[in-house]
């Protein structure tokens, strides 16, 4: 199949730079060093080519990722790294011989982790960004209680979510180490193996973390584009031009089908005036005129929410769609 | 079913409100003075509602959108108002004995129309948004060529959708009315019984079309919320507090269970500080701490996308779940 003849939105990526994206980073953070996050992709297709590049561990963020990829068979490490009241699903798919570990920052998601079946946790620790985590010096004490409920406590995470978009690679290695500092403390009073941080943004800065939770590396947006890191653009929106005016043009890529929250998109040549629903309306940067019919790579400054709207991502190779792949990790049910 | 008994997030729809929303418009545009836009809620339950308010004529943004209001048993009169290059799967819905309309604004989209097998167009006219649409004054050549394809021309449509937001009622109004003067302009050389136009903004104030495509009025957003008009915020995002810190709390909702491209979503009594992919931040105006696993009801700014990123649902009074509505016309493909 020809990727002109995909129905238009649709969400493509591109093999080649998939391949470099997963292999460069896995190079840099080999086998356990690395546990990917599939909120960035939602695919366990995609998931798969990580778990052969060696990683067996994974990140997720929801209950549904979780079940997807025990489903997939690639539940050896799965870390829900987002705290849950109610776990009854995460002890099923423990009962079926999965490794699930959950994060936990109060006394509510420690006795929620043990109710619903769940055997394993890890603290999660406020180390800067105002969302989840307890406060640093109160992570021992968590532990103690999780202990004392008969739980296993596999060691701490931290994420340093306010830091990923640091510009100067300096300034974040710096901030950085200045929050795994309060990490490493609070690991000191947890005790565990495991100390996972991190993400796309900090992967090369965070020496101090015993894996990292990256997931955006593997697609890549234009946000993080910025940072010059060594991954690039492998996902685009594929649309066609259906109006031209004397100024500007349409394509049918439009706010459900790439999220705005990290800003506009981006297409090659051209400048974005605004999204609308169904639509992105823009101009040529050279006056030339697009055609009705012309096909456009859109590309979101935010990949995570971007492949939430979609039920499929087509593997590309240049004007070849090699595979379809199912978005089968979004939704909460 | 309890709404505490729901995974987070969920999507639900107030049973009260929807039915004070609908009955509002309906008494406003009866019968076909109202054409429904179906992207604002992507259900063909909630279709179905506003069918049996006598309203037979839907307008749609995308074929998945026709094809699920067709197999549905709404396909009356579905008017197709984006402009669209491969319309075979419309002209299999004519075919099968639905009346599917298309708008068309180029050469190219008539000779697309024709080619798929669709029978009957609108010539759409840009009135001041800049996107798709032709020149008023290029209206009327396109209907003929569109008739010497062997189409039916049915009129025109003019979306002012640069309007819809405009705070003064009186400003809205004489815009709307310079908007239409553009468009009735066009409908003369173009003929046809259909000048169709307007949104939930405009409803009130656009006394120039034959019939307004309102979407946003079943459901609402904060965005809407702003004007003043008569219909009240019949969608909410619940979702629970997972996690209490002491200046602030979070909430399971986030930029992947709503849209941010209108602004951040609002919370009563509370203060919204971000949002990221699966949570929403905030802390309460009094001061009072909420409690881990706290039900909230987070209103999104923007309902359409919001609606896109969700598969179900849940029609509520209050605390009962009374129906799960599958949000079956999303996707493309």
């Amino acid at each position: 199949m020809l990727v002109e003849e995909l129905q238009t939105p649709a969400l493509l990526v591109e093999r080649a730079v998939l391949r470099h994206n997963l292999d460069t980073m896995s190079a840099a953070l080999p086998g356990l060093r690395l546990r990917p996050h599939v909120k960035a992709h939602k695919c366990t297709s995609l998931a798969r080519l990580q778990h052969a590049n060696g990683h067996r561990g994974f990140t997720c963020a929801t209950i549904r990722e979780v079940e997807a990829m025990a489903a997939a068979g690639l539940g050896e490490d799965l870390l829900l790294a987002n705290e849950v009241l109610d776990t009854r699903r995460l002890g099923r798919l423990v009962q079926d011989g999965h490794r699930v570990t959950v994060a936990v920052d109060s006394a509510e998601t420690i006795e929620a982790a043990a109710a619903g079946g769940v055997r394993e946790v890890v603290i999660d620790v406020n180390v800067g960004l105002p969302r989840c985590g307890c406060a640093p010096a109160a992570a021992g004490s968590l532990a103690d209680l999780a202990r004392k409920t008969g739980l296993s406590v596999r060691g701490v995470m931290g994420y340093e979510g306010h830091l990923m978009l640091v510009q100067s690679q300096d300034e974040r290695r710096e901030q950085t180490g200045q929050a795994m500092e309060q990490l490493l403390a609070a690991s000191a009073d947890v005790g565990g193996d495991l100390i996972s941080a991190g993400g796309t943004g900090t992967y090369a800065v965070n020496t101090w973390a015993t894996e990292i939770q990256a997931g955006s590396y593997a697609l890549m947006d234009t946000a993080y584009q910025k940072l010059g890191q060594p991954f690039q653009q492998a996902l685009s929106v594929l649309g066609r031009v259906i109006s031209v005016s004397p100024e500007w043009a349409v394509v049918d890529v439009g706010l459900k089908s790439l999220s705005l929250d990290h800003g506009l998109p981006s297409i090659e040549g051209a400048k974005v005036w605004f999204c609308s629903d169904e639509h992105t309306t823009f101009s040529t940067e050279d006056g030339t005129r697009p055609a009705v019919g012309d096909l456009i790579r859109v590309l979101p400054a935010h990949v995570d929410p971007t492949v939430a709207l979609h039920d499929t991502l087509y593997l590309v190779d240049g004007e070849q769609v090699l595979e379809r792949w199912p978005v089968d990790m979004r939704g909460w049910q």
